[in-house]
C-alpha cells in the first residue's frame, strides 16, 4: 500500500428537512452576499427554490441569482458567474443542483480568486489545478450520481469541439452539502438511472487498479457497489421510496468522498471518464449513460490484454456480483455479463448504435479522447485501444 | 434512515515515514509551544520519540513532556498535563501513543479550556459533553484499535473504584493524525490482537443495530470487518507484514471516523465497551481483550430474548463469516462459533474464568456496569441480563 493523505473538508447534512440548517450554517461560515447558482428551473416548480429564499432571508442573507446552467456545463456559465459574484461582491457560493451546477460553482469559486482566464485552471484528470485561493462553497444536491457534493473535482465544457476539462483542487471542496433524498424524488427515470451508473463508475474507476493490498478500501467498495446494485432497481419500481433514494444519494456521496478509496493506490486515472467525455460532447450525452456504455467493452478488452489483472475482475465478480466459479477467467466474464443485465436491467441503452452515436464518428472520438495522453492505469489506452473499446461497445 | 451528520475534522496522514511532515504541520496550525504526551516509554526505544523531538527542533517549536500514561488512563494524568499545560503556556498538545495516550490527551485538551474540575466534562456514552472550547491535538499512533485518532471520544478511569467516564465532543477530534504502519511491527503480540478484538467490537458496536435501511454504512462495516478478520491472523504469522499492518491500522481509524458506519441509525449505546469496561476497572484488564470475552455471550442472549433481530445476526454471519445456512437461527448460531473460532485463532483467552476473573466479582461487576442506566439499543440490559452475560462467558 502507498502513502496517502485522508481529509474530507465536507460536512454532510443528510436527510428529509435539513434545509432548515441553511440560514444558520450560512451564517455560521460568514456569508452575507450569496450567489445562487441553479439550473433549468425544476427547483421553482418543487419547491426547493422557495425554500431556499425563505432561508436566505430568515438569516438575513441577500442574494445574487445565476440561472440556467446546463448539462454538461460550459465555460461561459462559469465566466458568468465569475462576473456575477465579482459585480455584486459576493462572499459565498450556493449551488442547487446536479453535478453541472456543483461542477459550474467550483469553478466559479476558484475562477473569483484568479487574475486571469479560468481555464488556466484545467489540468489533465491526473494533476491537481494551480489554486491558490477559491471562494467558499455549499451545495444543496438535487440529483444522486456525480459526487461533486463531497469532492475536489469539477469538469467543463470548452470551446467549439465541447472538450470536457477537468479543474481538480482540495479548496474547491464544498464547506458544506445538504442532501435531501426527498429533493430526488422527481428526477426523471432516466436521469435517475444515468446518476446510478455514474456512482457505479466511480466506484469502479477506484476499484480496477493493480492490486497492492488496499484491503480496507476496496472491501468498503465492495460494499457501496453491493448496495447501489440491490436498491436501484427499487427506485425504477417506486420512484418515492425514501429509503431506496437515500441509500444511492449517500452512495454517491461515499464514492467520491475524499477519494477514498483509491487512497494508498497507485497513480490515479479515470480512463471511463476520460472516453465518455467525448460521446457527452459530440452528442451531449447524459454523461451516466456514456459510462454505462463503455464499460462492459473496456472491462473486456483489459481483460484480455492484461490477463495479470484477471484476477482482480474475478474478485469483483465473485464479491460483489455473487459468481460463484472458481476459474478466474470464467468469473470474470460472467461478471461482466451480470453488469451488463444490471445496466439493462436499469434501462441503459444497449449499446452505442442504440444510443444515436453515428459509426463514422468512433474515430474522430477515440482521438479526441487521448489528445492530452493516454487513459488508464491497468493498462494504457492510446487511440487506437479507445477506438477498439468504442466499436466493440457500438 | 434517520437524519444525520456527517463530518471528519481529522486529516490523517498514512505510512511509512510520514512523520516527516510532523513539523511542517504543527507550523501551519499554528502551535509554537506542544505538550508532548506519550506513555511507558516504548518509544525512547524504538526511534519515534527522536524523530518527534528531531522534527519538533527544525520546526522551532518547543516542548514539554507528560510522560507515563498508564493504560487504562487515569484522571490524575490529566489533571497533570492540564496543570503542565496550562502553566508552560502550550498551545498545541501532541498525544504519541495508544488508545491510552489519546485518550488522556482529548480530556486534556477539553480541560484546559474549562474553568473546573475535569470531571464535569464527563458523560454518559449516549450524550455529548458539556464543551465550549478546547486546545488543538495532533496524534501520532503508536497501536491499532483504539480509533481514537479519528473519532471524538476518550475514556478515563476516575475514583478508587476505577470508574470508566466518557468524554464526547467533536472539538476534541485531532486535527490531525500520523499513520504509521511500520511503528506498530513491535507491538507485542497479545497487544496487537486485543487491538484487534477491539476494533472488531467497534465495528459491530455499530453494525448490531434496528435495521432502519442503513445499507451503504452496513455494507461498508462490513467490508472492514472483512479486512480485519482475514489480515489479523497475516501479523500472528509476521509481525513485520506491513500491509497487513497498514490494512489493521486503517481499518482501526475508519471503524470510529467520525462514526460513519452508526450514521443515520436510531440512538447510541456500545454495551459491549459498557460491561468490558468494568471487567478492565476491577481487573485492570486490556480493552480489547474484554470485548472479545464478552461479544459472543451477548450475542446468543440478544438473539435468544429478542428473536425478532435475529435476522441481523444471519445477516452478519452470512455476509461478514460466509455462512451459507439458509435458517437465519442455524446461520447466527454459525456465526458466533466463527466467531468464536476467530478470536481463538488470534489468542484471546477462552473464557473470564480463564482470564483471571474471580465468579464472586460478577454481581459486584455487573451491577457497576449499569449504575448510570441500562446498557444496549438491541434490548435493554440491566443488572440482571448484564449478570446472565458474564455468567455465561464465564
Amino acid at each position: 500500500m502507498d502513502n496517502f493523505i485522508y481529509s474530507i473538508p465536507t460536512t454532510a447534512y443528510f436527510g428529509k428537512g435539513q434545509i432548515s440548517i441553511l440560514g444558520e450554517t450560512l451564517n455560521a461560515h460568514g456569508a452575507s452576499k450569496v450567489l445562487l447558482a441553479y439550473g433549468g428551473g425544476s427547483i421553482k416548480t418543487n419547491g426547493i427554490y422557495d425554500a431556499v429564499i425563505d432561508q436566505l432571508a430568515k438569516a438575513g442573507i441577500t442574494l445574487i441569482e445565476l440561472s440556467g446552467i446546463m448539462p454538461n456545463p460550459r465555460v461561459e456559465s462559469v465566466e458568468e458567474g465569475i462576473r456575477l459574484y465579482l459585480e455584486n461582491g459576493c462572499d459565498f457560493i450556493l449551488a442547487v443542483g446536479g453535478g453541472s451546477t456543483l461542477d459550474a460553482c467550483k469553478a466559479i469559486a476558484a475562477g473569483v480568486m484568479h487574475d486571469g482566464p479560468v481555464t488556466d485552471l484545467f489540468v489533465n484528470e491526473s494533476g491537481l489545478s494551480d489554486i491558490a485561493a477559491a471562494a467558499p462553497i455549499a451545495t444543496i444536491l438535487t440529483m444522486s450520481g456525480t459526487g461533486s457534493e463531497m469532492d475536489m473535482g469539477a469538469v467543463i465544457t470548452v470551446g467549439e469541439d465541447h472538450k470536457k476539462m477537468v479543474l481538480l483542487h482540495p479548496l474547491v471542496n464544498p464547506r458544506f452539502s445538504i442532501l435531501d433524498p426527498e429533493y430526488t424524488f422527481t428526477v426523471p427515470e432516466i436521469h435517475s438511472m444515468a446518476g446510478v451508473a455514474d456512482i457505479l463508475c466511480h466506484l469502479m474507476e477506484q476499484y480496477f487498479t493493480p492490486d497492492v493490498n488496499t484491503k480496507v478500501q476496496d472491501r468498503m467498495n465492495e460494499g457501496v457497489m453491493m448496495a447501489v446494485l440491490e436498491d436501484a432497481p427499487k427506485i425504477l419500481a417506486d420512484p418515492k421510496d425514501y429509503d431506496a433514494r437515500a441509500n444511492i444519494m449517500w452512495a454517491s456521496s461515499m464514492a467520491l468522498a475524499g477519494f477514498q478509496f483509491m487512497l494508498g493506490k497507485p497513480g490515479f486515472s479515470f480512463p471511463l471518464h476520460g472516453m465518455g467525455h467525448e460521446l457527452s460532447s459530440k452528442y451531449d450525452m447524459t454523461h451516466g449513460v456514456t459510462l454505462a456504455l463503455l464499460t462492459p467493452s473496456w472491462m473486456r478488452h483489459t481483460m484480455k490484454i492484461a490477463p495479470q489483472y484477471l484476477a482482480i475482475f474475478a474478485r469483483f465478480a465473485r464479491n460483489v456480483l455473487d459468481v460463484r466459479e472458481a476459474d478466474d477467467s470464467k468469473a470474470a466474464e460472467e461478471g461482466v455479463k451480470r453488469l451488463e443485465a444490471f445496466y439493462s436491467a436499469i434501462k441503459m441503452p444497449a449499446n452505442l448504435r442504440e444510443a444515436g452515436v453515428r459509426e463514422e464518428d468512433l474515430d474522430f472520438m477515440a482521438e479526441k479522447a487521448v489528445e492530452r495522453g493516454n487513459l488508464g492505469i491497468l493498462t494504457s489506452i492510446g487511440k487506437d485501444e479507445a477506438l477498439q473499446i468504442m466499436r466493440d461497445a457500438f
